[in-house]
């Protein structure tokens, strides 16, 4: 009588957060130091100081806690362009930008705002559980081109084969959740190129939305700035990871000018998040980001925490691709069914994510978005699950 | 080719945003003090200094800005129910509770929770402008029943009429956007009576969704607590009048047990939040709202407010219903057409909203969240008006 498909949705949640409340009570039961909680992508390197300092400073605001306009605080749209304009080369003015509720709006919005009921959407496994959830509450459909396993760049064979006249939008997340892995610029001019040929084959546009919560999460390599390869680009992109603020829900959609009708492009974005339920993002925080827009939280302790585990866990002997990005680790788990290989993790308080959500069998996500001293201590712990399997 | 219903609904805002946006270049030409204002519900009295407060100490927490659950924070939940008991003699749990950005957020996740393709939601005008968006993007149709021009209390007569077996849900919003009258028991009971008797005549549920962002702001007169009439209600409420902070987008969705197969809408109202792009409430926001549920702002000066511009604009001839409650004031046009009698106060620098999108012609909305003074000094030029209608 009601919607099934949302009581599904709410009662099957994301498996991510499921495990996640899962740790929650468990260490409450046996302790925080005892649960090896690789779960949920939670910054452990806290804000900059200056949010916090902005914060404070930005409550004696009149307006502190008022409406912005619905697109977001011009000064922040102003800051956030001008942040990219240094580091990229671009020529963005805040009128490109649509502040949002976090990352995950963003992709609702743009997905709106593109879809037309029935039509497809492309994105390349692994990717981020929710695409699937995101695109069909929008009307869409979710086409996943199979992981190429050896790299996890994108597998272009597979994805030929599947993108067709229906494909109004491919999605890409690079760094990856949940790989780690950065799309290489040759992986990113590959792609502008199918996509631009089969614009021309199928006569209508191609949107490549690129999905960056990860973008300032790199360890020496450069994570291309796609809107420079493929003009139908749209980034969504979220201060949950960089600034270490995942519940405050700022992200934004970047509509480039380079876009086919951008104007209308940005407007159906706005008008999409009005009918998902978008007034304005947070006003606090909009005016305290504002003044943070060149900074980042000091991510250089998620690379300390990428050679701890990485050379822990394949010193182990456990295989995996070295992520170059994000904080996550794809592992490949010690038996075929990841969700078997998850629970016998558990018996060890370790906790991961099977991979199956992530549209690849046989791995677990690790997110080591977390102290030193849980890699350290949870060694042993993977010691003894490979010893089970020896 | 994309979606032009969500472009057509980004290019024409909301007039009230629409108006906001012009009142705000206005003021920046001639000065704010020569602008006066009444398009938004804006608070103008401040959030209460607790919660600065309790914003500055939440900052401290380890976890001030991580992800929350995605139904909310526990302790807020908590607080809120405890409020909720403690006045309204209810019994509800946190469990009851999932918290949202804000009241738009909380319509449209319970909407799309209950809503399958075509089904109608009925409303009564004058009505808050966004249910039609609201309702259409989560697949439902709006049925608005017609005002009651003596009262602004529900017009029976004409929802007996419209009341049908596609008929899945009933908004209302009491004290009312735009007229600032709040329903009367008597009012809530016959509402009950209709719905039972309609729930057993079509043999299915009618959810009774009650908006109630301006509960707290009522003048010396009762506002029913809906859920106790009527089983299947479910309410949807926002700190953004309460405690004057509108731009923090923190509300929260309320499915008491007495719902029929409650557990499942609930389940359905999270899945729904999570289909629209809903991670979590913002949370250090949630951190300090949980300690200061029982407070609001010093909601007395809207009381002011409405003596001093009710009796003001009565006193110059205006006409309008004596409104109990939220800061409207919903004021009969001096011609039938109301847009062009905004338009024309518009040379006056007094900025109304037309009535037109409330689902009534001829009136204006006047909010009178805004200064004392800006009442005081806007009458003459309310004068000057009236006298170019003599």
């Amino acid at each position: 009588m009601i919607n099934e498909k949302m009581v599904k949705l709410g009662t099957k949640r994301s498996i991510i957060r499921e495990i996640f409340e899962y740790g929650k009570r468990r260490k409450a039961e046996i302790g925080e130091e005892n649960v090896f909680d690789f779960t949920l992508g939670n910054p452990s390197i806290p804000a900059p100081k200056e949010i916090n300092d902005a914060i404070i400073k930005n409550l004696s605001r009149k307006d502190a806690h008022g409406y912005t306009s619905a697109v977001g605080d011009n000064k922040l749209r102003e800051n956030i362009a001008s942040n990219l304009n240094k580091r990229f080369g671009t020529n963005f003015t805040f009128s490109n930008l649509f502040i949002t509720y976090g990352a995950a709006s963003a992709l609702c919005s743009t997905l709106r705002a593109l879809l037309n009921e029935g039509e497809e959407v492309i994105t390349f496994a692994p990717f981020f559980t929710e695409y699937t959830v995101f695109t069909e509450a929008q009307g869409g459909k979710l086409v996943v081109v199979p992981a190429n396993l050896e790299t996890f760049q994108i597998n272009f064979m597979e994805f030929k084969k599947l993108i067709n006249k229906n494909t109004k939008a491919v999605i890409i997340n690079s760094p990856n959740n949940p790989s780690g892995v950065v799309y290489s610029e040759d992986t990113i001019k590959e792609l502008a190129n199918v996509l631009r040929d089969k614009q021309l084959e199928y006569n209508h546009e191609i949107y490549l939305i690129t999905d960056e919560p990860y973008r300032e999460i790199a360890y020496g390599v450069k994570v291309p700035f796609v809107t420079k390869y493929y003009d139908n680009t749209i980034v969504c992109y979220s201060y949950s990871k960089s600034l270490s603020l995942p519940g405050e829900r700022i992200g934004y959609v970047l509509v480039p000018d380079e876009v086919k009708d951008s104007k209308n492009v940005y407007a159906a974005v706005a008008g999409a998040a009005r009918a998902l339920g978008h007034v304005c993002a947070p006003s606090l925080l909009q005016f305290a980001i504002a003044e943070c827009t060149d900074l980042t939280s000091d991510l250089k302790a998620y690379e300390e925490n990428r050679n701890l585990i990485y050379n822990g866990l394949t010193d182990l002997g456990y295989e995996c691709v070295k992520p170059d990005g994000a904080f996550y680790l794809f592992v490949k788990a010690l038996e075929p069914d990841a969700y078997e290989f998850y629970k016998r993790a558990m018996k060890y308080d370790i906790l991961v994510v099977p991979s199956d959500d992530f549209g690849v069998t046989g791995y677990v996500r690790i997110a080591y978005c977390v102290s030193k001293e849980t890699i350290i201590n949870s060694l042993p712990k993977f010691k003894l699950l490979m010893d089970e399997y020896k």
